[in-house]
């Protein structure tokens, strides 16, 4: 039988426990899942690519099925090249909904073959996002409620 | 391994070429799925259980992952029955999405470790939906292109 | 130069001043706008066919490019019977719009010649629908400031 | 200073957590609360009026500035002879929102001295509304983390 | 008995219309309010700091319960120092709610004691932004009837 | 007759099918549409004016209702200048109309003898758009079947 393999990628500027919550809601459903860090360099990000990625593989490090990776080329390439067949996305709200068939449908004309499949957040966690927890972070507020135990005691320095 | 089993429920009164769309892009990802309808005593329908679930099982009668059923219960509830882990379903617009959003919440809460998992319709067949192929039917207009070839060429008696 | 014919559908149970605002916006653009009442047998209306006939010739009677007339056919059949080749609808909100974009497509796959076009209703007046004036009908409310003057002192008998 | 007396009316059949939780998060604003059962002689209740007083009298009896009622005229006539110049509403989604808009906005149109306020859904409970749980209770599936203890645990005839 | 103070932040670059109906319709369920201009060092404004102010001063000047101040923390911890249990809030529409929403629970989280109340703009003004006064100060169109008064006759310095 | 103008406005950094559709089915309704490229020398394009006129003059070169242009003013102004009295535009989703429903609104203040009229897009090219592209572009990935044949074959310079 076929190895189904998804990738679940974002800019994880840092991953929240909304991303996780997503993860581990889909991680049964797939053989592997890549966590992919799409590398956008006209993109100014708060933390860097190394921290990025260390945060998510000390989350994960426990869990055999997922791969933490990053890509600069377009989405559906980069599953091409990884032979990954689903890309995993979270839904929030209504507004997500309408920006996300947008991104759905165009994948799934540049690539056929590879489907999208959506959870919806944690309506406890759907109010999370990393620009949320970047604005604390920049008000000095407290987000440790938002993100991982890992990010929250984390000393990463800032890209600022 | 886990055998992954899926419910796609419905009342497909009658299925659109939107369900048949949907169960395609979603058939890859699991090991079986039932297709369920499901059967409310006080919801008055245009076309008879027989029919639906003959046109049903005539549309995927070379799919062997495909099981036709039908049910009255709560829909976590036959997932139990059936071990399915996984509810499929389709999303059109945002509209759908408030709506599809409260019932997985509220499924998530009887049954914790049931996930539900969404597509998004195909922008073509998007617009399908079983309420409209029953007023073109009873206006008299062409839905011959909303449904599959087996609905469309059927002398199903309408229960009116 | 073809005649340019549209037709303009609904229940007008009854007429209200959001109706009246989006006709006389769209009116500029036609040679001809057909206020065309939808009759549907199943459903229950507040107020006769006659009554929602004679309000509306009454509010429009010295506007030469109006006929008022009343089908119970398929909206695109009723459109191609009378030559028309655009159906007019108001927007009030997002909501509106995904209802309507789903007829509207089901129109065009129908009769790919006919053209649905919109306009945005005048913001004061966007809370205003048949529903809300029937509401306030039914329980004894002011609804004056929600209809044409003709409807508003009508002593049309209520279907009830 | 004037008193602040605010409405919050509905058909709380049955009430639910969430609206306890808009209820319990409003009542600081004000001096007095009416929560008030809308009585719709057209439309068929699961609960009796008697019942549904019962339980939100039990649940609010140790809340001073809580009164219970019930009405038959329309909202802003019975805020009017209660001397209410507040309507309390509970907002929980984008789809909510234009319904509730709305409402409002007539509201305003019929009483300009009546100013409606919103509140958002806490997340958690964002996904619990009466209709929700009145399907639970008819297929028979478990309500009781989406109500108030009262009742959970009430022997209430059902009216069907 | 506890004195209500409310905070309404903003950027009120510059103040419209819009806000103005938001702030005299909440005004009289409050003791006090503080019209607050959120300081983000980061974010360029067209008009400043000094003229924002003055302008909240000049139009609300015989009204003894607004104070108008700016801020640079937090708004949480901005409404703590003060006093304030009530963040008051205008909605729009419903891509407005979307994000409304998300901040409101977000706050809900860092200062559970502070309630976020939303009013509904009225339908006339809904249109009205400062993000579309400001594009009509650049183009050279007539904003006068979107800003009050003291705005429109300004002979302000812009910042650019 | 009078004659009927209309002004189709964007910046069309590129062009897209999605806009060839809107043009298409919004033509025969009037006598002469403008396609005017919005210029804002504030805001970089990626390509430049004079390639974005050229491949919207190459793909109308036998519509002769058809004129191309550029302005830097109000879109209004603009219209005025031209003697148009419509502003023709696309919807493709429920957040497209919240934002459409703002300028079109702001424009009927600025010049209430303009109207804005809106067609939905397609379904197969609602996904579609110049920003979309623009990506597909960057990060080289293949959009001919988002665009008309004369953008996807040119050699245009792009800006950067």
């Amino acid at each position: 039988m076929e190895t189904k393999i998804a990738v679940f990628a974002g800019t994880f500027d840092p991953i929240t426990l909304g991303h996780v919550d997503i993860i581990n809601r889909s991680l049964r459903l797939v053989d592997k899942m890549i966590i992919a860090i799409g590398v956008n360099t006209k993109k100014q990000t708060l933390f860097s690519l190394e921290d990025r990625m260390a945060w998510i593989q000390e989350i994960f490090k426990d869990e055999p099925k997922i791969e933490v990776d990053n890509y600069t080329d377009l989405t559906v390439n980069y599953c091409r090249s990884k032979g990954a067949k689903y890309i995993m996305r979270g839904l929030r709200n209504g507004s997500d909904f309408d920006y996300e068939a947008h991104i759905a449908q165009v994948n799934k004309e540049l690539a056929p073959e590879i489907e999208t499949l959506f959870t919806i957040s944690s309506p406890e966690l759907s109010y999370i996002s990393s620009t949320i927890v970047r604005d604390l972070i920049l008000y000095g507020g407290d987000y440790s409620n938002f993100v991982p135990n890992s990010v929250a005691i984390s000393k990463a320095k800032r890209n600022f």
